[in-house]
């Protein structure tokens, strides 16, 4: 592999562990990355890319599962007391907290996307001595939060290859975008930012994860597979309240559209194309005991090992909800609360990587093809450059944990930083010069 | 009371046992009473009433639950082999079975109307030796039909009245109209007559009923009350079959629309203005164990003690039937197979033949008002004549029945017969000459 | 009518506002009344009652919906904080503020039992101009809770009636029983009152409402008709938590018990001898969108026009509930949180307060019945004493309400309490001195 | 491959279709397959085999999905009528119409076990010039019969591998058992002979079937994977009826059961561990519109992609039946109307076979595996004899198809007669004198 990669990473492996743990102090969940994402810019335009963010590379229509707008302005305010860029901070208002940064070689060459999510879970950090982020003080500050999806070790291999891809970018062609995404909890982010356009000239797509499986550093799995198509669903019907003692029949009752929704819903027809999911995670309902209910809210989701079998399932579900309304002459709101796609990475690249994998040192275990558990909403930036043409995977880079993702004791061998920079720049080294 | 009225109905008592075991013979259920019409519009005309019938007489577009036209034809066939005038047959075909025979004095007077339905039961007869019918020679000669409400008995009643009225003419006014109703049980003939306009002239309406509740013959109710609206719905779901194991997703499945339907039918609201009822008395979907079931078909009522609130449940009833239908993609069909209405009785009626019959021998026990059970599609002509500024009211006759109503030993004291036209004679005259 | 009490009750009728204003100011919802509860017993100390309260008058395992013990706790250290005698409420820890006075002439003569509930409403009162408690200054100085339902006016009648009471002793004969009972709201409190026997030895016993309906002071029906019984039903579903993408057959799903629980109790059967209702007001399923749901609670209600309708509802219900939960393999609670009984005021009584109240001057309307609305947990009172051969009615007082029940503008015309005390001094000198 | 083998397959090769044809025309359902049973005994018997059936190889508590005893007497009628031996007939009262043949060698060796079906399908054959079994003249003259899924061949392979054993014997080794299984269609009759023990000493089982996908005759999978386990329940909910409108509370709503039986049945969990299917093929319930149903009956089918996958849903099938009929107070029946299991055939006797194959003139097409189309009740003797240590599978043997299976026009190419004994006989042949 290339030498000067391999030494600048020596360099880079105390920065890169204080950046991770400065973003694991401070987590911020799905659309409030205010501070993380002024950080992330600020690092990037002094490193001297062409940084684009807030509403250039969000639409608005497309944010899913955002947070009401009182939340929003309160961590907005959080971010610059924790020592966010005010003025950038104010150009993501309304979570648009989105990062992309173009280099630009100006020689002839492939353009290769790389996204690195930055979001983080909504949840407690434990605050025992057991915890080592606890116990050397970089646990989070921000109560309710945590990075407990390694999220925060995402960001900081993107900003460490953001520095080392500048430091050899004499021997780059073509262009590198790197894309900093906010809100993947809940598979709610991609879409805003696909559909805004940011990897639509992308020849090549890589993204990443930790840790995934208890796999320790040095492992390295180059194409992901098994991604779960999902549809997260908002719904609320709204009926009309009535005594249920006095005037029963004046009633218009939300509950009853509600469970016969529950029970139609998971009565979707099982589909011989491949493995379908539903649930009805919660349903809340009525006002009291003696009122005929006239609100009930429910958060559904759906699932399918393949695009057009969530999409199945999916469609199902709205008709569904919406005859369940009509039935108690109810109305009905259906939300997008967040989507995946399933998906299938590009075999070619995927051996391109494995071959390149196998000559950096620290990489052990190179498989060609493992399992991501569950859904991802990289998969919109698949799909996206896949469709016009180009070539995607999702790499998952082994590291030890201390307890598994979501939980509040999660933890990694931050070994995986300097390894995922060496391995990445390699990968953008090779693939930018090889022939498309 | 008149006496004439008086002498006449002994002479007619033999005649009217006659014909009431004559139309006993030969049962002939819902709209497909071509035989009993048949004899009642020859004896009418031999009377010298003016006689219509058929197509004048009947809607076609609001005749509910009529049978299948191969059952029709094969019944109307059955009538004329039993007897009946193929000419007027002919003019009844489709169901048609309707007549209205009109006596028009000449003189000044009111109008007044009377019903009488002739249909019988769906009911094989007792052929047991405790039977009378059967002992003395007169049981069902028609298989799985029987009289056995009462209604040949009406019909008797109707034509010995009809003679009845003809032998005092003299001494009546304005109008009088006998109405023979085919397929009230199941509610389902007397809408096509009202529409079709037969009562739009009447001032006064009377409906009979022998024997309801176990009352002896002299036991005479005024104003029946309690009538229930109620309406019969046949639902049909069409979807679409797949193969259970091979492709479930490829289905439509009409069950679980039917039972979606089901449930949420039962648990339509209570209604604070009185009593209701819903009820799917049949269900049957389905093809194959092993195939998504394409066809399911439900025979539903809903009732209420006022026409509204039986409209409430119906109309609830429709939309629940359509939703759970668009709910699994199925197409639906519902149609009105029977009907009748709420109402009360036109209290001053009700008082002015409670004071008539006191002063006709043989009633023994006259009460004001007394309880209908469940519903009567004699509704339908009480209400129309009521909303368009006159009276009616609802007659129940006492007699001892053998055995209950829709029983296959049922069976009436035939002296209800001369008592019931001495009754109404004397009624239709009081009325016919007192002022309006 | 009494002279003494006549002008007696001018004299109390400052004290009787007074009492009003100040139970107004410090309301307390079910199961908290400490403050209002120890100024009762102080105050009919002071009078020479025998007064018992706390476990002496409320049988524990009967109270329903009692409030979580850390609740309890917080009530009971602010209503000595508002000047309620501390050792009282010691005595009532666990919200058993039920409270008994006895009377005993030491005359023979019939036991008469009066019960006055003291608890306020879960509501905000009004802090608006229009709002008289509020200009005069005696509106709630509790937060979310209300005297909104005139319990207020009924404990100052039973303080001022106790009084007055005394004042006529020589006059009277026999005993008097004056009950104040907690949590008449949600119908929680009489159960625990009555089982604990302290209506065993009444004769003749007494229950009172002010404001229902809008009529005027003066205007009072001697006996209330159309209580529904009711039971009120606290339900969990206990299941079993799985990742719905990962694991969905190792949930036990008590939302799809639930579901199936709210369709089926809805469709429960009506009943033809008279009205019922059964309501699942609220639903609050589920921990997540991505797990099935581990637990579902729900609150339910029936009511019936008599006792018998009620409990056929209520053991459906709980069928229902039961055979839903072992079709999901879920556990389930069902605690009682509520119940009234059906019931019928003593035709004698009634008759015999109406001739008394008619003697009474300011009482110019006298109806012998009336509509109660909804339930009354009274009818515990009334089924036990009618059990054991005495009387019982429950009298409804007319007062100008500014707005109705339960609303936040709530006010009466305080008149009422000074001919509240007359007409029940009357009441009780009359049936006292009158032969069993 | 064995040259006596070869030559005599061209003799039998008029006789295998004059047999295949024979039973054609005669095509018995399950459980009534009495004159093909009794040809197959005649026969075995004249060929010197020891032949056992009736109530030694059916175990008649392991029986499902038995017609009527009346239906099955009158099969059993025309079976001799048709030409069967009475006597034979006789001894299969009841439809116990199994039969197992032994040839035993002497030698030592393994036992070769081999299974045939012998069932037709409930279908009209099609009587039209295109159905050479039509023009041919040997359609079914059984009215609503068909052999429709080729076990016509079935048994006549059988019959011909039993003659061409009979012809080489001297050189087989060990013990051969030729077992002839009724009801294999609605996979019913496995179960009951398996469990009476007529595997429990074979070492070797092989199990056929004709025609599955439409290949041509010489295409042979020799391990057909893919069998669902199912399970065929016919459900009886057993209620109370009550007139609807008159006293519906008096009812025990047996409908109400199965409705929400069929919801929760459908919603019955999706399983990580692969595919499985519920279906409610069909529902009757209910006798009458204005009565609440008191019986409901439904044909249910469970599958999964294994046995284990299969009795998840099959325990939470019946859990909710028998739960839904404890909500609405009727009893239930449950009986099983049919199964088969999951398994996986032997892969060293597969690789064997497969080997033999390829040495057998006219198998131009060999395939180690290759997948079968739904549930097989064969499952059942390959699951015994690998529990006891055997090894089992089964072949596929292509036949152009006229038109698929359980179509009227069904028809195969003949020429899988003598391909298939000849197969098979070359199998048995060396795998009785493999070393075991």
């Amino acid at each position: 592999m290339n030498k000067k990669i391999e030494s600048l990473v020596d360099e880079l492996r105390e920065k890169l562990i204080a950046m991770r743990r400065d973003f694991h102090r401070y987590p911020e969940p799905a659309w409030t990355e205010f501070r993380t994402a002024a950080q992330v810019v600020r690092r990037l335009e002094e490193l001297g890319y062409d940084v684009s963010y807030g509403e250039k590379v969000i639409k608005e229509e497309e944010m899913m599962g955002v947070p009401a707008a009182d939340e929003l302005a309160r961590r907005q305010r959080r971010a610059v007391e924790q020592g966010a860029d005010a003025e950038i901070v104010e150009l993501m208002t309304g979570g648009k907290t989105g990062v992309v940064a173009v280099l630009d070689t100006g020689r002839p060459g492939p353009t290769i996307g790389l996204r690195f999510d930055m979001d983080a879970n909504d949840l407690e950090e434990a605050k025992e001595a057991r915890h080592r982020p606890f116990t050397e003080g970089f646990a989070s500050l921000n109560e309710g939060a945590m990075h407990a999806c390694g999220h925060d070790a995402h960001a900081a291999i993107g900003l460490g290859l953001a520095e080392m891809l500048k430091a050899v970018q004499d021997e780059l062609h073509g262009r590198i975008k790197l894309v900093f995404q906010p809100a993947e909890e809940g598979v709610r982010g991609a879409r805003a930012m696909v559909t805004a356009g940011v990897v639509d000239d992308v020849d090549y797509m890589l993204g990443i994860h930790v840790g995934m499986g208890h796999s320790p550093v040095g492992r390295v799995v180059c194409g992901g597979e098994g991604f779960l198509a999902t549809s997260k669903l908002d719904v609320t019907f709204n009926g009309k309240p009535a005594h249920a003692g006095g005037e029963p029949e004046a009633g218009n009752n939300a509950l009853l559209a509600a469970a016969t929704a529950v029970l139609n819903l998971h009565a979707i027809s099982r589909h011989s194309g491949g493995a379908t999911r539903i649930n009805v995670g919660t349903l809340v309902a009525g006002s009291g005991r003696n009122v005929i209910p006239a609100r009930a809210q429910m958060e559904i989701e759906t699932r399918g090992a393949t695009t057009e079998l969530n999409k199945f399932v999916k469609e199902r579900a709205i008709k569904i909800v919406r005859s369940a309304a009509a039935m108690h002459d109810v109305g009905t709101d259906i939300t997008a609360a967040g989507a995946a796609l399933g998906g299938t990475v590009s075999e070619p690249l995927v051996k391109k990587i494995a071959k390149i994998a196998r000559s950096v040192p620290g990489c052990t275990t190179i498989l060609e093809r493992g399992p991501v558990s569950g859904s991802e909403d990289y998969t919109f930036f698949m799909d996206r450059v896949q469709k016009q043409g180009g070539q995607a995977t999702y790499l998952l880079l082994g590291t030890d944990l201390a307890a598994g993702h979501h939980n509040a004791f999660f933890d990694i061998d931050e070994e995986v930083l300097p390894l995922g920079v060496k391995l990445l720049g390699e990968v953008v080294l090779q693939l930018s010069t090889a022939a498309l």
